[in-house]
């Protein structure tokens, strides 16, 4: 099942995140709506379900904004991140001030609708890779400004995997970057001088003759740009394991099995993160509770 | 055209978004690649074209993602926020030491592409209701955690309007405050009696029978939830501009048409900021600046 | 009663503001002087009371400035924001260790004294525009830096009202706008060109001449600034049920009841948050508690 | 003079409060009037003038807040902090984007007339106690949360002095940390054995009594809380210059000459700090630029 | 004993630099080693000891760190601040999940070893000292950026004493004040006439005619800089108890005592703060618990 | 040369730390001292040079102080990170308004002394371990809190290389996830499972046992913990070139050699970053500009 096990981001990174958040939707003086119009002290109880299939992403942080709201909202998941939901599906449970519930509403299900539909659409891509080769789904560096940690959390409970998180924890060269240090194999050597032992060096390559270079230069990882299955084929025949492969571009629903059939180890992806649309998840109170309510 | 003049946001406000994405790309030493493989220096100018038909916005945005990574670094702008746009289009040219331009290239990017999506699908909605009637585009609050201001910003130069921009701005009695409140005349004369008289009062009615309650008790805007055009246009009709009206639910570019042709004042669309894929634009190095790189 | 089910701030809100004046208080090394002369573990109790009459406000505040210095601090709110006061009545109780409630006591007292200086001077307006007419009173954007949620729920906590929150949530045209933009409907134009259906336009008149131009170009709120008794009258017959009316200019306890006699719907006034002067509330030792410490 | 010579604060200190003033005030869009009735680009110069006699303070602020909207602005002091000034002086000139320069005018104002209240108010005590006697005005920890350093500054601009600056950097024992240490002598003992070479030692005292036991324990400075005029001069006489001797309590324009009469080295006012009313100060166009506008 | 009873920092000053050392460790994702090698849920307890003698300093953060990581973990303080350890001693007890202890490991022994060696390496200065003299050891603003209030109050848990905590709590007149001042008796003259009443000042001076000059100019505390122990002794009779004698330059282990035997008052070194070796402490599963893991 | 070349941090990077650093010196008013004593505007001149041999490091986020204290203050950098120095070298010059310069001079120093001594420390590892073996020196995670980026980049300026930047860059399995986890094999393949496709996975052994089962099982690199020389030289060749070969334990300037001759490709070492002493380096006038101070 994809995202079982799956480890929680730390609640010190995941909190100003949320925070930033609320802060954004109170504005100055919070909810003047609930405010005004339903009573201090009034309780309720909700559930948020799904009105679509897809894999749930975000449940930490959804709870996190309820509880940072008000810490008298007790918060129940009934289906952790990673998990395939069918619409109608509960998955998370909250009781509390009405007031402080609704305060909290929006952001809760802006950041689990949109997690969740990265995990989905990210589950979508690793089931056909799955049926037609070894290669697993990686996202990139086409994330949402200042939530990455977060929607690579989903890709991962999507099934999927991380590629970097950042400039800075692995080495990827690309076109540009050859271009300006003057061809692949320069690229390469300089970067093997210039980097340290824990750290992989991954270069893009548009051409097989591009590919022959920077395998004989060393590449821990080589990037197939652009490649067609045949020559995708081809590339992963004359790496022949000395390199981990990723294939990159045009990767959606329909290309996706063809590029896993050719062998390649990763299938790197921008759409996932950058262009996936959210899950429809929504609040709904509890019918249980209502009649107290009228 | 639209978008014509929109008044920029404040650098204050957009800072601190840009600043932080910066810093999540580049975590703790920033771009080993470009530090590796390309010497101290080296010069490079670029463009920042289209590959896809759209409209821009975030350029302000991502112009200060590269000034932030090094003042150093030229900006220009050739189609500011509001531009419509087509394939082959240059948005921004950039010139400066090579490795601080890719260092902010990928940020800069996730910011206009993101932003020129929302733009672009708002575009698309207002041509259509344009065609059909008079309502205005308006989004929601449904936006990306952190980035609100910045993707309203992005409807409005998609040529739409603003919405609420937080719980405090404005009041809007959904149906879940009805419930709590014990119905439509009971919320509204609760919150009339408890807001401002800046604050303007909507109310969410999925009949017409609750259409009349609202109207009875003077509601400012009536939020039209769910109905088909047919029992729009009886709305608009029973409204008779004591109010204005407001569509929302199931908004896409098959239902806008009918929809804006029942007359209503507004039509809210959650779509356009949750689930608008992004506009492709790339960083191509500029074709007279190469030689000097090789 | 003023302030009668007054809806709290959010905690999130107010918890940066509390925090920040601890630490501009608690420097580098927090209270030397009770660490230095009282033992540690000292418990102790306390109350705060008033030395003046008038109308409590900022009770949530300085209770979070107890809490965040000692969670182990137990605070009792008495009476509430909005309560009229007494001399000699408890406003809140306080026990636990010596040392962290006398170092938080003075930004506890800064944050009650100065918000329930500013809801007392609000609340003797108030009373005095009810007994001349329906007016109700309004506060301005003149708050002291940092502080406008916090006093602007002050002048609720005296029975006021707010006006705009900030220079994002409602158009407030003034002398200078109408100069530079050409006139009072060349401005009203523009503005209702430009904004959201949820803003408000207000505009500041001077004359009669410019009001009837305001009403013409379809103000919602007019401002009618610095104009005398007879004037104000004058205007709000004009008026006629079209915008609603707001006074300005000048306004004290002796001015209030003519300006409110006058029939206006609003009277704004900045002195009420920047230059009302704090109710005097102090920490005393609770009798009951004293006989331990000695 | 007042306040000349005054250095300045520095600027990391006085930006980040400027800062956050801003945002508070600009909220998510910021000044969507100016935006939509001044056209972009309009150039617009303007003089800050005061309607009051009084001390000038907060120049720096101020400025600040003008160029933090908008680098282009371009500021002038023409009276800085400390200087006295009548009805109509100007204070400032500012000439910029008349968009960027109203959007910073409440803020800017905000601050300078908050802060001239303060040194008004100071001067006016100043004024008073030179004339009586040799003793300085002094403030103490009743300031505004989150502007103490900007409001030290401002008693400073006044003819003032500054008492602490917070709970760290000197010991002042209180009436209540007598009562829990066990009495004035116990409570310097532990005081002397707990702190630095640096940190002067500080105690209230409300009888001669309490006074003379101070002396003998070796008090760096005695606050002579509520004495009246006669028993300061006994206790100044008393203390005999073992001490520096301070005077508290009730501190007024009345009060004061009698209490700077009494012979005490320092008179300490909260009522500058928590009560002053600000000075008012206004932005008004200039005349020669007004003809460009219209 | 060192540190008995040294009151602690508030949790307000140290929490921001717990979480932001944590935040720096944890950085996008968290420990990626302990998620993926321990299950979730694997309860573990652990000690940390010493592996050298010294003396303990920084518990308190320590402990703030593994509770921010998750409150689930219980910590025990066995040995507080000041307490002086030999090999093997346990300071501190943890246990709690397996994953969430090892996160927070590292992050709480670099702030426990680093605060324990400032300790440990006062604690051999103030012994010497305490052997040969009254002198008490101060530390100076020679400290790591951003871990001020932590390291002087490790040099307390010491038994030393702290001089400035930064350049705004006392005067301190160097030779470069003094070259630019024009003079001893022109630096005292106008740093008397511009501080406040609370603000100790102390100059230095290289040579006994220097220290004649300010001693006659009322300086409060003289700084006696790299003078040997003759002259510092010449120094202290001159001084005659006029004002507070301090000693600086080349402070160690060896010149400590005869600086301390020459009768000044206090012995500043920068040493202690800026280049004391940590004390090693780590962290060992406790052998109770490790049957449960095998 | 060491260093040569060295990029240098991102100035998004290092600004929060030179910022919060000169904050945390300023306090409250700044620097009372030369406020007190030079008058406004007095020019200065100054060097910082060596007093002791060593390697540079720390240069720019020295610049930066100065200039975050005042942009008017113009710095020269004579010799960069990574440049071995003699006594009375010149680092930097410096020259702007005397109160400024002085101000800034003690954090600017803190941060150069510091991260100096951290390149000198690796580079006099560095020589060692590169007469004897191709061995490079890598630093750990035993950072100050706050400063890993500037520290671990210092260790880069001395000729060493970084080991992991934090908890989530790479996978290091320690002796007590091997205890935890049920031993070496075990969790090798739970971190091969759980971990994406660019992270290495390194293991701690202290056993040969151990290295063979870490071998077996496919680390990319085996930490070789406190072994001696012999057994080094015999782990070294039972990996034969599999894996990476790093020793830690016990490294010191005696033990560096021959653990680099045993032929293993890194050495780690906590002291280089925990307990290296400060290279002195001093600010001194300059001898052209002093005339003009007098």
């Amino acid at each position: 099942m994809p995202g079982a096990d799956l480890p929680p981001l730390p609640d010190l990174v995941v909190e100003p995140i949320v925070r930033g958040a609320l802060l954004e939707d109170l504005g100055r003086t919070g909810d003047i709506t609930s405010n005004a119009v339903i009573p201090a002290g009034t309780p309720i109880s909700a559930v948020i379900a799904t009105r679509q299939p897809g894999v749930v992403a975000g449940t930490a942080a959804a709870a996190m904004a309820f509880r940072l709201i008000d810490p008298a909202i007790r918060v129940t998941i009934e289906r952790g991140d990673g998990t395939p939901v069918e619409p109608g599906d509960v998955v998370m449970r909250v009781a509390g001030p009405a007031r402080a519930v609704l305060a909290a509403e929006r952001v809760a299900l802006n950041l689990l609708c949109r997690l969740s539909g990265i995990a989905t659409a990210t589950a979508g891509l690793v089931a056909i890779a799955a049926a037609n080769g070894h290669a697993r789904i990686v996202c990139t560096r086409k994330t949402t400004p200042g939530l990455r940690a977060l929607e690579k959390h989903a890709v991962r409970a999507g099934g999927g995997a991380n590629h970097r998180f950042g400039l800075d924890d692995a080495v990827l060269i690309k076109d540009n970057h050859i271009a300006v240090a003057g061809g692949v194999t320069a690229a390469l050597m300089r970067a093997r001088a210039n980097v340290g032992h824990l750290v992989k060096i991954e270069i893009e390559v548009d051409t097989l003759d591009q590919l022959d270079e920077a395998l004989a230069a060393g590449a821990d990882v080589v990037l197939l740009d652009n490649m067609g299955p045949a020559t995708l084929r081809e590339a992963v025949a004359r790496v022949g394991g000395r390199a981990v492969t990723e294939a990159s571009g045009r990767v959606n629903r329909d290309t996706v099995g063809p590029i896993a059939a050719a062998g390649v180890d990763l299938i790197s992806v921008g759409w996932i993160t950058h262009s996936a649309p959210i899950l429809d998840l929504g609040l709904d109170f509890d019918a249980e509770s209502e009649p107290s309510l009228t």
